[in-house]
C-alpha cells in the first residue's frame, strides 16, 4: 500500500477534538482551508495545512493525491443498518403509496416478516453477495464504517447465516463492519402468542452464544406495540449486557413506549428513531450519554411529515447522530449525503451539525471514536471528497452523489472519473 | 453514428400510444417483458419483444447493446428548469435552515434577486460551463429533453446573454432544450414601484424581439405577490401568444391568487407548482388541457410540508407532469429519479403515474409528444437504462442514482460501468 500525500482540499474537514460529551453534542468542524494529509499504511500521520505537511520528511517518499480543489471530511459512520436482506420489498412500497399503512401491511404477513421469510429461504451465498454490492454502493456515496444488524432470520440458524455472512464480508470486503445482535426484531412466527417464551430463549440461549462465539458487539431490541414491550426489552438488554454485549434499542418510532427512558436506565450506547419522544424524554436524553441516533429515511420513505424532534434535542445538549436505516421496508437508501439532506430542511440541522452526526457522534455511539470519525494523527485513513467547494453544497444538492473518492484504511475504495 | 440493436430490457416501458387527453391522464406504460428496440441513427425503427426485433433483416447489421436484465424507459423529459445561473445559494439554505422564511431573505437582498446580480456580472462563458456541467448531471441521471427559461438577467443585455446561452448549448451538446422567455420573473431593480412600466416594456419591447429573433417557444410569468399579478400575467402571455410564444405559468406557489385559472383562460400549455390551488382549480384544470407541471422539490429543499396535490389532480383527470424546477434557490437538484421518490412517498403518486409524468406528459406539455416522450417508431432515440429489475424501484430506492446508461438520439451520453 503507498503512503500518501493528500492536497487539493478547499475545506478539510478535521473534526478534530470533537468527541461527544455530555451537554455539548457537536464539535467545531474543524476545518482547514487548503488542508493536506499525510498518510502511512492505514493511519494518517499528519494533518494541517498544506504548507507544512508538504514540508514534512515523509511527504517527499509519499504517492500525490491531489483532490482538485474538493472538499474532504472523514468518511461517513452509518451506526444503524439491516444490511443483509435478499430482496427489495417494492410491492408493499406500492401499496403503501396507494394507501395502505405499514401497520396493515405487517398485519397481512408483509413488512419484517417478509423478508424474514425470504432470509430463512435465502442461501448465504445470495445473503453476502447482494450485502456486497450494497457495500460497494455504501463506500461510493462515502460512507466508510457501517454497524449491521441482525434480526431478518429469527430461528437460530437463521440468525446465524447473517451474523456469519457479517463477519465473512468484515474480512472480505475493505469497509469495517460492527455487528449487532437484534434477534428482539419481532417475536418470530414460531412463538406467535407467547412472547415471553421467546424472550426467554433470547435471554438464556441465543444472546449467551453470540456473545460467547463473539459475533457481535452489541445487542438491540425494536421496542414497540407491534415487537417488544419495555419490561421485555430490559431483560433482552441487560442479559446483553451480562454478556457483555452494549446495549442499543429501536425506541418511540411509531409510538412513544417509554424505550427512550429504559434506553438511559441502561446505558444504551444509542436510542434510535425517537420520532415520537417527549418533552421529558429529551430532557432526559440530553443529561445522559445515550446518542440518540435519528434515522429520518423512514419517516421520509413512508411519506410520514413526523419527523425526530432534531431541533430540540440538539438545544437541550443531546448528542445526536444520523444513520440510513438502510432496509427494504422502511429506508432502502444507502446515501448519507441523502440523510444529510433530510436532516437539514425537514429537521433543521444546519450543515455543521448535520456533518458531525454523521462522523464522530455515530463512532462514539459504536465506540469506534479512537479510531474513526475524525481525521486525527493516529486514526484510520478514512476520508470522503466531494465535488462542491462549501461543505454546505453537500446535503444543499439533494437526491445526487457528489462524492467523488473514498478512502478506507488508506485504501482508494470508489473513485469517480475526474 | 451506428445502427443499434438493443437488447436484454427486463421491462421495456414505450409507453406507447399514451398521448395525454382531457380526462384522460395516464396511459398504461406499455410494459414489454425482454423487449428490444432497433434504432437507425437518432430514430426508433422497431419496439417489441426480442424475438422478433431480432429476427428483422436490419438487426443484424446493427451493433449490438446488451442492457443486461435492466429496466429501460424512454430518457426523461424535465420540463421546468432555471438551467442557467452561476452559483449556488448555500448561504441561504443554511440561513432557512435555521429558521428564516424564503420571503425573509427575499426581502433582504437574497432570494431570486441575489441570483440575478451574480448572472448580470457573469460572463457569458462562464455561465454555459456551468450549465453544460449541469446538462451531463442531467444526462447522467435518465433526462434526455429539458425545458430552461430565462429570467435571471432582467435587462435585455442578461436576459439575452441566458437565451444565447442557451441556443448555443443546444447546438454544442446532445441533450434537446426547449427555451422559454421567463423575462417576467420578479420586477427588476430599475423598475421597483413601477411594476407596470415593465410590463409595458416587456409586453412592447422585449416579448416581441424574442419572438422575432427566435429565442424561445413559450412565454412564463411568475405569478405572485412577490411578482406579479393575475392582470399582469394575462397582459404578458397574451402579448406572448399574439407573438407565437405559447404560455406557461408559475401559479399558486406560495399563495392563490387565481394564476391557475388564468392558466385556463389563456390556454396554457402548462401551470406550474399549484401547492395552493383549491377543489375548484382543481376541477377546472382537470376539464382543461393545461397540463399541471408538479415539483415537489421545491416543497423538499424548502422544508414545507405543503405539496402540491397531486392525487386529486389525477383523480378528477388533469393531465400531471413532474420536473426538477432544475434553480439555486428552491430545488438545486438535476435529478428526476429523486422527484419520483418524492412524488411517491409525499404525494401518493403511484410509480406508473410518476413515470408517465416524466416521460409523455411533460413531452406532451412542451409540445414535444411527436418526437420524444415513448418508445415508439419514428420517435427519437432518446432512452434511460436503470440497475433495477423492476421499474418500481426506481423511486423506491431514495436518493440515489441507478441510471447506467442514457442514449439520446441514438448517442450514448452516459454510461456507467457494468
Amino acid at each position: 500500500m503507498p503512503d500518501w500525500l493528500i492536497t487539493g482540499c478547499s475545506e478539510l474537514l478535521t473534526l478534530r477534538g470533537a468527541v461527544p460529551r455530555r451537554g455539548r453534542t457537536l464539535g467545531e468542524l474543524g476545518i482547514i482551508r487548503d488542508g493536506a494529509l499525510l498518510v502511512r499504511d492505514d493511519r494518517i500521520v499528519a494533518v494541517g495545512r498544506r504548507r507544512r505537511i508538504e514540508r514534512l520528511p515523509e511527504a517527499r517518499r509519499a504517492s500525490k493525491l491531489d483532490l482538485g480543489g474538493r472538499v474532504a471530511l472523514p468518511g461517513f459512520v452509518d451506526s444503524h443498518t439491516h444490511l443483509v436482506f435478499p430482496a427489495s420489498r417494492v410491492d408493499e412500497y406500492e401499496q403503501r403509496v396507494s394507501g395502505k399503512t405499514y401497520a396493515q401491511i405487517a398485519r397481512a404477513g408483509g413488512g419484517i416478516r417478509a423478508t424474514v421469510n425470504a432470509v430463512r429461504r435465502a442461501l448465504p451465498k445470495t445473503l453476502s453477495e447482494r450485502a456486497s454490492t450494497h457495500l460497494r454502493e455504501f463506500a461510493a456515496h462515502g460512507t466508510t464504517t457501517i454497524e449491521a444488524k441482525s434480526g431478518y432470520g429469527l430461528d437460530w440458524t437463521s440468525e446465524l447465516k447473517i451474523l456469519c455472512a457479517l463477519q465473512q464480508l468484515n474480512q472480505d470486503q475493505p469497509l469495517d463492519i460492527v455487528e449487532t445482535f437484534l434477534g428482539a426484531h419481532i417475536v418470530p412466527p414460531e412463538y406467535r402468542g407467547r412472547p415471553d417464551r421467546f424472550v426467554e430463549l433470547l435471554v438464556r440461549g441465543w444472546i449467551p452464544a453470540v456473545a460467547t462465539a463473539g459475533l457481535a458487539e452489541f445487542c438491540d431490541v425494536f421496542c414497540d406495540p407491534g415487537a417488544f414491550t419495555v419490561p421485555q426489552a430490559r431483560r433482552i438488554l441487560k442479559a446483553g449486557r451480562a454478556c457483555g454485549l452494549m446495549p442499543r434499542i429501536h425506541a418511540e418510532q411509531f409510538r412513544r413506549t417509554g424505550a427512550a427512558q429504559l434506553a438511559i436506565e441502561v446505558e444504551a450506547a444509542s436510542a434510535d428513531h425517537l420520532e415520537k419522544v417527549n418533552g421529558s424524554d429529551i430532557r432526559a436524553l440530553a443529561l445522559s450519554n445515550v446518542t440518540c441516533t435519528l434515522l429520518p429515511g423512514c419517516s421520509f420513505h413512508l411519506g410520514s411529515p413526523h419527523y425526530a424532534p432534531a431541533r430540540e434535542l440538539i438545544d437541550c445538549g443531546a448528542i445526536v447522530a444520523l444513520a440510513t436505516d438502510f432496509n427494504p421496508g422502511t429506508s432502502p437508501t444507502v446515501s448519507m449525503p441523502m440523510i444529510l439532506s433530510l436532516a437539514c430542511a425537514q429537521m433543521r440541522m444546519t450543515p455543521a451539525e448535520a456533518i458531525a452526526a454523521a462522523t464522530i457522534n455515530p463512532a462514539y455511539s459504536l465506540r469506534q471514536h479512537g479510531r474513526v470519525g475524525s481525521l486525527e494523527a493516529g486514526k484510520y485513513a478514512d476520508l470522503a471528497a466531494f465535488d462542491v467547494t462549501d461543505y454546505r453544497e453537500i446535503p444543499y444538492y439533494f437526491g445526487v452523489n457528489l462524492c467523488s473518492l473514498t478512502m478506507k484504511r488508506g485504501l482508494i475504495v470508489h473513485s469517480e472519473k475526474p
